[in-house]
């Protein structure tokens, strides 16, 4: 047996370790009964140790390193990568710190939950203070020479995206959208949206979301769909990928979060068989990933051409309440810009300015040594700076996010980078289809189909720069991001953009 | 660390191994989509592979026997008995002839289905040969001196209870139900129960399932119902157990299915804190478990006493249906005796002798060397002598059950037996309850209670003939069972039992 595929049967057992957390992690959001909770946690310490156990144990590192002798073909090199790189991410960290930080988390999480609902930053700041002391130390055992704490973070979720790259994406949304932003406020255009609103009952909303989920590529014989308090998507491997949703009394909430999430989905049922159950069978970032699912929910979703094959449907479904709304006022309605305080309630013009407020402060806790308890008011300025608006107290300004709390720092730039790679990937497919036109003829799969082709087959092959690079034939560009939502929305509201 | 903390770190983590398949299999029967299974099934044998290396590790067999030297608590010893017992069912079976044998099952079973399907015993016959074989080699492999090969394999589901005291049992039932049940159908007794199929609304069904379910005792907040092909009971822990159920145009199968997996559920749910997770943390046995479920669902759940406060909820659900019907004939109804051919539909009354059939073949084809070609002969003369049918082809016949499919012999007589164990238990809890009272006014909490003091809060810490004998004061007595029925079918139907 040579060394690589001794490696396999120990990364098959870890990626099965894996899995059953997954799985456990889906049920527990889904399903599983009230007081199940803190039975079950030991259950997945365990199956976490034991994941952890293989990744860092002396025969998985010499076998690495045989490897490195071994004649290896593209994809089992980079499987050798990848555990590599997982190996030095989890052996860098002392076991009694990793362990100390996850019940420092599990406690967090908790106390963030409380201060949120109480409104009551103060109570949550020691904790934070905490977390970012330990993510700044472990940032510290991971980093090469010379690099930069928050640099190391933010290469966790995105490869080769730098401070020094990310500045100058968010400089430029700053500049281009923020004064953008102002235009829009004052165009004397108005979008009614009140009958987004109503009684939606939730079987015809349920009808609808399996109707969509489907139509734009979400295949349920390798995939479910089921309800949980947020939405979110998840896979065991390419034949059995879940996405939620969650309805309310506002139509477009649930219908637009099951397009994100299938797209979401799209992507992972499009990594091929020879991948998938392998340390690359998944999507190739956390960005790459939020391009697919807000291509699909945005670029694509809320485009007028979309509606035509579909706007009957709605009707049909929800005669009382769409209509005697035209398809005109309906596309209109979703495309209605409101600058708001909730990132996930934000329209597609808005977002990237909630992503910008958390790039900055975040740059500033970790490599300013920002005082904790001056997030709440730097939050506040910023977003009036950058959208008008000023939280009343803290639950709808800096508790507002689960993510730091979990002691995530560095995440938060790959949800406004995905929606940049999804623009910069939407110019460059339309040098090659007719996409609006496409979609007027309910041939979506043709752009699922080029997708799958320049993105989702290569699951973890590639980094997403290099994905762009390969499909769009440049690095990446912000221009076409930012030029994308001048051109959409000042065309929507007839303003110069 | 002593060896017995040592010892249950390894358990904590080939439990929580476990605890996973037993999840991917719940998941797999509920909800995964329909080309998961193939690619699951590898993380599901590698999560097998690893909890069967912790149990017949050297470093487990050092600690067992290390163990044997410390002061242990009862449950302690309890658990290492238990380890022990486990390890020494491996670890007799060479290696490569159990991953022979579960090749061989995944095979067998899909090969049954097929014979099923179409009725044809011949195609499946040269696989159950080998099934049998097999379980002849591992029952060989775990013999004690001179022990009978069947005896091994009855010892597996139900300790204590050997081919002797099996024959006695059935012997008994032979010679009393046999001829009562020709009694019966000669009795001009008749028993209408039309009104039990029909149209009745599956969300009605589901309603009622659900109050079913808490009313007897099963607690949503540490558990679950689902929907599944066949109805089955399965759990995590103590905090999460998790029912099935199946709906189709007859009201009392869906109604009874859930009190009976109820039951099942109830048990677990009745498992103590301090036991849960751990190797004695469950059921005490296969017969056991089916006391419980039979108990609620025929002894309890078939009495008039049970539907008194009930009835009217049953009508107000279905008033088309049930409205004109009264409880008496809907009492009547559900106990009406039909012998049949399907075991899983069987009435109470004939229920057990389908399980003669079973153990009687089950004993020729271990012990006696039947060949398996004729069993669809002897298969079809027991029935007709025992039940006087006669199965027109195979699938109603030989065929009708997964069990020796899986490989699965000598777990039949559990479930008579079980029912057995409910019919002693209900006869001595009379003389300290009066359980008719209690039904009739809603107080079934303090059955439930009674036998959760008695069998549930035990787990696996005594044999089934331990708790019987704790519980009532006497060993296994099958004449309790035999006169419970004919006591209460010679009332029904009129005949001098």
């Amino acid at each position: 047996m040579s060394a690589y595929q001794k490696l396999s049967e120990w990364l098959e057992r870890a990626m099965a370790f894996q899995t059953a957390m997954v799985l456990f992690e889906w049920d527990n959001e889904t399903l599983a009964p009230e007081e199940a909770g803190a039975y079950t946690a030991r259950m997945q310490g365990a199956l976490s140790a034991a994941y952890q156990e293989i990744m860092v144990s002396d025969e998985v590192k010499q076998l690495l390193e045989q490897c490195k002798e071994e004649a290896l073909s593209e994809v089992e090199r980079a499987i050798v990568r990848e555990a590599e790189e997982e190996r030095l991410q989890l052996v860098c960290i002392p076991p009694e710190e990793y362990r100390e930080f996850q019940e420092l988390v599990s406690a967090s999480t908790r106390i963030w939950a409380k201060a949120r609902r109480e409104q009551d930053f103060e109570s949550f700041a020691p904790t934070l203070e905490k977390l970012i002391a330990c993510q700044k130390r472990f940032a510290g055992y991971r980093a090469k020479d010379g690099q930069k704490l928050y640099d190391v973070m933010l290469d966790t979720y995105e490869k080769g995206f730098t401070m020094e790259k990310l500045d100058g994406f968010f400089d430029l949304l700053k500049q281009e959208l923020v004064p953008f932003l102002k235009q829009i406020k004052e165009s004397p255009v108005q979008m009614e949206d009140g009958f987004l609103s109503g009684d939606y009952p939730e079987d015809r909303q349920r009808e609808l979301a399996e109707y969509l989920a489907e139509y734009v590529g979400f295949d349920f014989r390798k995939g479910v769909m089921a309800v949980s308090a947020h939405p979110f998507t998840t896979n065991l491997h390419n034949h059995d990928v879940r996405i939620t949703t969650h309805y309310s009394d506002r139509v477009d909430s649930s219908l637009f979060s099951v397009i994100h999430e299938a797209g979401h989905g799209i992507y992972e049922m499009g990594v091929p068989d020879e991948l998938t159950q392998t340390l690359v069978g998944q999507g190739a970032s956390m960005g790459m990933h939020e391009s697919q699912s807000r291509f699909f929910e945005n670029i694509i979703g809320r485009k007028e051409a979309f509606w035509v094959p579909l706007y009957g449907k709605m009707q049909e479904l929800f005669p009382e309440q769409l209509g005697n709304v035209s398809r005109e006022a309906f596309v209109k309605a979703i495309n209605k810009v409101t600058p708001g305080l909730i990132r996930t309630e934000a329209d597609e013009l808005t977002y990237s300015l909630h992503v910008l407020v958390r790039y900055e402060l975040e740059k500033q806790l970790i490599e300013e040594d920002l005082d904790v308890r001056e997030l709440p008011k730097l939050w506040a300025e910023k977003y009036e700076e950058y959208l008008g608006v000023r939280p009343e107290h803290e639950a709808e300004g800096v508790l507002q996010d689960i993510h730091w709390s979990q002691g995530s720092f560095g995440y938060f730039p790959s949800y406004a980078l995905g929606s940049a790679f999804g623009a910069q990937m939407y110019a460059s497919m339309e040098k090659k289809l007719n996409c609006s036109q496409l979609l007027e003829d309910g041939r979506i799969s043709v752009i699922r189909e080029y997708l799958r082709e320049h993105i989702h087959r290569y699951g973890k092959l590639k980094t997403s720069r290099e994905l762009l690079m390969n499909m769009t034939g440049e690095d990446f560009n912000p221009r076409y991001y930012v030029d994308y939502l001048k051109e959409k929305y000042g065309k929507l509201y007839q303003v110069q953009a």
